[in-house]
């Protein structure tokens, strides 16, 4: 009866449903849900030609499940590109049917087309579950830190 | 004596030295070096319209002194870019002279006009001075950890 998970890219049709995974994933991460004017900015950011972000949704059995956001970065010694995820996410009633392998796979693909050398990601440090994921999935721990200047631009 | 730094968008013409300032960079981290290969990566990759990343170079007294590689990320709760420093470099012989400090506030102008929420950046974890130079100058630790895939692609 479980049908295979769909990948869908972004677009006007399922835009309501990915924006509501994100505000679950921002609640599950304790940080603020995009407000109204950050949705606006979504929308446009994620579609057409001048995208800065990249999105997809994973439907299974008729239902919005997962999404993953992600853009390219670069590393300067490689000359390479990288893959970066910014966000990956599972509801919570879809964990445990292969999901997230099934995305990772997705990704994998997508940054081998791109000539990347890897995939990155930040996973917050109390996700025990998220670094257990990766880990068992290939990732391995870099130790560079990350810092950040928060700007009062706009 | 000292005359003013100036900063310089990565071209053809200051491409020689721009390498060889990575050079020395990696050499730094302990980590490799661009190999020939490469080098032809960055050059294409770092110019043009379909530039993957972007560099700047200082100047003092007429030596190059320092660089700067940096792209746009994107944060989802918030749907704004934020500035990625990929690399920060000073040479040896021209720290202690303001140059981290003029790159800092070119690329807070950088980000601002693009409207960036925020700079972030990684710091190797035993590069005390780096870490040091960044709180020092606003940034803050964030408790997210780096996890890469690394991919054989190409």
């Amino acid at each position: 009866m479980s049908k295979d998970p769909i990948i869908e890219k972004l677009s006007e049709k399922n835009f309501r449903e990915f924006v509501r995974m994100i505000e679950i994933f921002a609640d599950f991460e304790k940080l603020a849900p995009p407000d109204e004017e950050a949705k606006k900015r979504l929308k446009k950011d994620g579609m057409g030609k001048n995208k800065k972000y990249e999105a997809y949704l994973v439907k299974i059995n008729g239902k919005y499940a997962a999404y993953t956001i992600f853009f390219m970065t670069y590393g300067s010694f490689s000359a390479m590109p990288k893959l970066f995820i910014e966000d990956l996410f599972i509801l919570e009633e879809f964990r445990r049917l292969g999901l997230g392998r099934k995305i990772l796979d997705f990704l994998i693909g997508t940054a081998k087309k791109r000539q990347c050398r890897a995939i990155d990601l930040n996973v917050i440090d109390w996700n025990k579950n998220a670094i257990n994921f990766y880990r068992k999935n290939g990732f391995k721990f870099v130790n560079w830190e990350l810092y950040r200047l928060e700007l009062n631009s706009g």
